[in-house]
């Protein structure tokens, strides 16, 4: 009997989960276990609004491949995955021979979801990833550099932030504790420097806890955030942005963090979606095809409890990635595989280093104490990455 | 009697040093001495080409006006200079009441000559006082995040250089040793940055001893610079450079050293320029006007050797302001003025932080032993601007 062959395609959480997992508990040559990842490193996600805003380097949000595979049981191949063929069980790549599977994982994250607002891709930038991060970053500073070249205009020193849901929030909290040294390096008063979130529900975090959120947005505006609640963009443009309505927001800066959709290459396989997502089996199967596990920003979970599907996270796609592996591992050992369901430890949105909100359990947390919580949740995935060394090597300036 | 009044326009090397030694020779209430400049500090010219290229902060290169004047003797005011009206002894400003004077020094510095090259103004970056290189290092770097972002293009990590004089030269020398940390920051291959610097005379640094251009060459050649000499640029555009004959270079980058010219207000005052610089008297004094004191790069001095101009550099500046102090001075007490002969102690080009050429003396230097050289020029300027305090305050980063 040929070995199993099993591809894992992304090295976000839940990928990276699966190979962990099948690393751990596959013998040699049980199994020919196969990464494959764009990038010879796995980022961060929660951390990422860190480098987009400066007050991180981006190498503190990235950790490469090599330092948590173990490479005598996972092969790495870095590419890109231009095709899934599900009839052919093969994964075509754009720089490497087709690979047949037995088993595939699909972990390949999301893509911006723009609503249909014009002119959002052209002219927006998107916390996606470290390319993309690290450009946000200099893209600021780059126009507060100009401030003093060109006329001081308003618009170089505005930035908008497109969305008020987390990754908004914590960008916006980084933003804030960034630019008290922005403004010194390029001789810009504080209080000229313009911070606007927009969002086009009623409330910042929708859905999240009223008191906690109130905090948030206290502590926003008393550092000089202007809030545009109720308030669709209507369109992205070069100068800034224009609001449902009409009114027009100059700014050389917008981030739209406003919501994503699955990786298109799940689309073009072939299965149903929606949004890019595919709704899984208790499994995390794809409908039809058992020897298909889709996981993380790709899949859809349904809340049991409220019929609603659970907003992808990287709590989530964690725990997809950890039922995966066992799954996997019972699947080629003909045992009994265990449906997947999700256990919410909680939730926590840091508002820069110093200050952030969550509920873990049924404990509201705000200020220091919700910041130190952010910090072990982070530190928790590096620990699930590469146990206590990894802590040590990356987690230092959690600390 | 009333008290004399000294205007004093500019805070660069030839302005301070007036200054500096006008509050150093004058009694309390002998005159009323006013400084006018733009911003509240000194730039030091010839460390631009470090914060350029981001090896250096760009505080290492200012100094704080208040730092350098003793406000018991000198009135400061930080403002624009929108004119001067000779006939009236006037300075306008743009946010202050207009100053007269009985002696008017004006040290405004210069300005870039672009040669008519089209679109060099619009396009190409400059490397002039503080707010100017904070702006070509983030340019830099923008570029380089974008890199990955925007399919690889090549124009995005191309850097061309137009002019190698002096500082031409000493900004590529820079930007050699910043490639390898801006290439590690952004995932970039080292060998596929370009740097090109162009250069319309037959050899770089033209005039300078052959035997030490041949090792700063030999020294960028090795660190992959690629020279284009004999080779004029013809048009400026968004995309790169235009060379005569036709040839395009595209670069997302492009600096232009080529040369400066005086300040517009000399101009713009009647007085008569070549190139916006007035050709003084033998003490510094404008054509027709004994009271007003042209230095600096707004002012022409022929080397009586050669019958030629001294080219402009912070050394004959600094000399002029001593001079010039000096001769106020005497003026004003009505002594005997010194006519003003420039002392060539030498010129020192860094080609780095660890390399430099130079000629000192009779002395050639070059390597570790001129980049040492070049620090004590460095070292000797905060010296006069302010003593042994002043150089251990901003000339640690130097030694």
């Amino acid at each position: 009997m040929a070995t199993p062959k099993i591809v894992v395609l992304g090295a976000g959480y839940a990928g990276l989960m699966t190979v962990v997992g099948l690393q751990k508990k596959l013998n040699y040559n049980e199994a020919d276990v196969t990464l494959v990842n764009q990038n010879d490193y796995h980022y961060i996600t929660t951390l990422l609004h860190e480098p987009a805003a400066g007050t991180q380097p981006a190498d503190h949000a990235r950790i490469a491949i090599r330092d948590i595979i173990d490479e005598k049981k996972v092969k790495f191949i870095q590419d890109q995955v231009t095709a899934i063929k599900l009839d052919q069980k093969e994964v075509h790549l754009a720089n490497n021979e087709p690979l047949s599977y037995d088993y595939l994982v699909v972990g390949l994250g999301s893509a911006p979801e723009t609503f249909g607002i014009r002119g959002l891709l052209e002219n927006a930038l998107f916390i996606r990833n470290i390319n993309s991060v690290r450009m946000i970053n200099q893209h600021i500073e780059y126009m507060f550099s100009k401030y003093h070249n060109e006329g001081q205009r308003q618009d170089l020193i505005t930035i908008v932030v497109g969305g008020a849901g987390f990754t908004g929030i914590e960008f916006v909290g980084e933003l804030i504790d960034r630019m008290p040294e922005l403004c010194r390096k390029y001789d810009i008063p504080r209080e000229k420097v313009r911070l606007i979130n927009i969002e086009a529900a009623p409330t910042v975090l929708p859905g999240f806890d009223p008191e906690l959120v109130d905090y948030a947005v206290k502590y926003f505006e008393s550092n000089g955030v202007e809030f545009r609640l109720s308030t669709p963009i209507e369109e992205c443009t070069e100068d800034g942005v224009i609001l449902k309505g009409g009114e027009e927001i100059k700014a050389a800066t917008v981030v739209w963090t406003g919501g994503v959709r699955g990786n298109k290459l799940v689309e073009e396989s072939g299965l149903e979606t929606m949004r890019g997502r595919v709704k899984v089996d208790e499994f995390l199967r794809a409908p039809g095809h058992p020897e298909v596990f889709v996981l993380g920003d790709s899949s859809l979970v349904f809340n049991k409890e409220n019929d609603r599907p659970y907003p992808p996270t990287a709590q989530i796609a964690t725990q997809q990635g950890q039922n995966c592996a066992k799954n996997l591992v019972a699947a080629i050992r003909g045992g009994q595989m265990e449906p997947f369901v999700f256990d919410l430890k909680g939730t926590v949105a840091s508002l820069g280093r110093k200050e952030a909100i969550g509920i873990v359990g049924k404990s509201k947390l705000f200020g220091r104490k919700a910041a130190i919580m952010k910090r072990i949740i982070e530190l928790r995935w590096l620990y699930l990455l590469g146990g206590i060394p990894m802590v040590l090597r990356k987690g230092r300036h959690l600390i």
